[in-house]
């Protein structure tokens, strides 16, 4: 079966505050769905930013395009709407979103 | 009872894709609840904005500030966090932030 990013959730808990990182040029809302599991659904305008991260992540592009290197990585990959990135926990990763804006469903790995 | 600004929902199902106007400077993602109710979350970043109307809007400002004229109404209004505003349907109004952002739900009257 080919991967197909997430389009909705469903019986979530959504809190209505938004996380604004880098003054705003990254934005997120946090739900919680019925089985605990934490996803932030954000939009990253553009910029070259790190996140550290506590637990791992799992980074679905929903929308646009961007780099992404992580951790001590080699290289730069590119991501796409439909692609993913594994980030480890207690590690970090880099983003640059070159212009528009991309869009992403992050799920915190407990 | 005094009026308590939203902070979550509950058993709401929620697009991933947010919704984004002015070339991002207003950012939302759209949440249904169990009994049908349509809401957004929103974002908005310094500027002067117009929002037109279907459906009559209930807007709760949840965080920063902003100044509202809702459709020829004389003059602008402040509002910020734990304030509201309603919009009559098919109808208008325009909000302007001077710095910052401000953070609102917006609630689809049916």
């Amino acid at each position: 079966m080919t991967y197909q990013s997430p389009q909705e959730f469903s019986a979530a808990t959504v809190a209505c505050k938004a996380n604004l990182y880098f003054d705003g040029q990254v934005v997120s809302h946090s739900l919680t769905l019925v089985n605990g599991e934490k996803k932030t659904l954000g939009v990253v305008f553009p910029g070259l930013y790190r996140f550290e991260t506590n637990a791992a992540e799992k980074m679905e592009i929903i929308a646009g395009q961007c780099k992404v290197k992580v951790a001590d990585q080699d290289g730069w990959i590119g991501f796409e709407a439909g692609t993913w990135f594994d980030v480890p926990a207690k590690s970090y990763f880099e983003i640059e979103v070159m212009d528009g804006s991309v869009e992403y469903v992050c799920s915190y790995i407990a």
